[in-house]
């Protein structure tokens, strides 16, 4: 993903919610990343021990979250994205009194629907108010074109869709000669497109430094490339042509397969022709039916499970593989926190 | 839940999996119950500090959770749920090095096929490889009638056919002059169907204490019996007819309403009419289209969430309301523990 970024001179801001460890936040900010993403202030407040450049990618809403955005602000560059002047003026309030600046980007909707201002007229707008606030900088634009990877989409016209929503806004703004500094996009299965979408000057993916079965059967890696598995041990084979594994919903997240969500609970690396056809919270029940043999009890085996940004958040300790061959725990780190 | 059992005789040992909290564990054994039931041997291990008799309702077949389990034997009565010989024989090893009798239940499969031996021929002969066994010591015989639930099953057969299991199983059983101590059954929805299982003599409810969208849409429950809620802030309404909602899957988990499965992610007390129909990690999306007005960006809101054990499971702490209206905090103690 670095190297992409590199080749496209595009800024690469991993979003760390996908692993909440500060071992692997130090490795992506040695290779080149130019700072870290955070879903939470929480999250932020943990990621500020090892990173300087954070950007919060939601909302801050309510005092407790602006008082503690506006202190971490003090410490970090950090920068937020908001869609209300709601936010705008709470976030004002909180930095100016704690004497800070905060830099903020206009989240605009381009398509997923979840958050963001519906037009370049009110990302424009927002981004006066935001201008004219005291204690906070106008950085640029923010937008997550997260459905652009959906299967069922036409990726070209999509991708053009953003390209010119994008635009638009920046039009806009340059003529109103606010800032545009950092028009931030990006999610791991689409960060790979961004050059298709010149506007982006940096982009947030999350899932790349572990992978998962979202991105082998969307087509943006290989099963080789899926760092984090989940090791399982066989409990039960008592039902015919079934084995049950000591990892359900409590384990590897209920989330199905975006791109295949009736393939099932995740990959089984030793029996690829296995389907975890249900998950009950400590059960997953796998059908070797089309398997030639299957796994006795007692056996352990090694699943990579459908969306790995919630199965790492049920963990507090990873086992890390080093060079060397052996084994460390790994933290983590920012799982659990509040706010 | 106790008032329950108790007029109807059966032993009630609560599964703890749902709340993970010493302190509801310790009401729950105040009123009546005569243990408590466990997932994992952690868990089990977290509760032996309040509980002296406890079940493993999960198989266990690793050296690490028999060597655990016991040790546990050691300090409790511990009785184990299997469904292989290979479980047996190494919880007997485990047992016998460590001087310790470990209870055991045979987990015979009435319907779910989830685990438990497929017949009562089968379970009478794993009940006789148990009774040979050093360290074991045979406790009767364990099920998970958790079918008998659904919304498109016929309890009415379903409930005869899980009797008529069990019986030709006991009668088998005491033919050889094996012992039937406990025949455990159980689940928060299936409980209040209890008495119509004769042959069952414990019930292993989990979900009661707090109940959920799955007891309060299956008809076991009203809202106000939902003891557990989420409060969530209004993060963002900037797409018409829908707010967002700071509570995701790593919120509420994203385990549908089993009963109703396009129900969506959860009930939002104060506007019944609104629909969370999406979540993402940290994003709710409601739908407000059904609801005369919405809510602001900064507004609180309470929401039931669908499926309350995984929900608990993403939290280290909750809010406790006590009598005299104070808040006080509550560990999720048995939480994110190994094996």
């Amino acid at each position: 993903m670095s190297a992409y970024a590199s080749t496209h001179g595009i800024s690469l801001r991993p979003h760390a919610k996908t692993h909440k460890s500060l071992e692997l936040a130090r490795l992506q900010l040695e290779h080149g990343a130019v700072g870290l993403t955070a879903a939470k202030v929480s999250e932020a407040e943990v990621l500020s021990s090892v990173c300087g450049d954070l950007l919060l990618a939601y909302p801050v809403v309510d005092e407790n979250r602006a008082g503690r955005a506006a202190a971490l602000a003090g410490r970090v560059d950090l920068k937020v994205a908001i869609d209300s002047v709601h936010s705008a003026q709470l976030l004002s309030r909180s930095a100016a009194s704690a004497g800070v600046t905060v830099g903020v980007l206009v989240d605009l909707d381009v398509g997923l629907h979840r958050t963001g201002v519906q037009s370049a007229d009110a990302a424009v707008k927002l981004a006066q108010a935001i201008d004219r606030l005291p204690g906070l900088s106008l950085s640029g634009i923010f937008c997550y074109p997260g459905h652009i990877w959906d299967a069922t989409d036409q990726q070209g016209p999509a991708l053009g869709k953003v390209a010119e929503q994008l635009q638009q806004a920046i039009d806009l703004w340059k003529r109103l000669g606010l800032s545009t500094e950092i028009v931030s996009g990006g999610s791991t299965p689409t960060a790979y497109q961004s050059h298709l979408v010149p506007q982006v000057t940096e982009i947030r993916p999350g899932t790349y430094p572990y992978n998962d079965m979202n991105t082998v059967t969307g087509g943006y890696c290989s099963i080789e490339d899926c760092a984090a598995r989940i090791v399982v041990t066989v409990v039960s084979d008592a039902v015919p042509d079934q084995v049950v594994i000591d990892a359900g919903s409590k384990t590897l997240a209920a989330d199905r397969c975006v791109p295949d969500p009736e393939s099932g609970h995740g990959y089984v690396m030793e029996y690829p022709a296995a389907r975890i056809t249900k998950l009950s919270e400590e059960h997953g029940q796998v059908d070797f039916g089309a398997c030639p043999t299957r796994p006795e009890v007692g056996d352990r085996l090694t699943v990579i499970p459908n969306h790995i940004c919630p199965c790492i958040n049920l963990q507090d300790t990873l086992w890390l593989s080093t060079r060397g061959g052996q084994w460390k725990p790994m933290a983590v780190d920012a799982r659990g926190k509040q706010g």
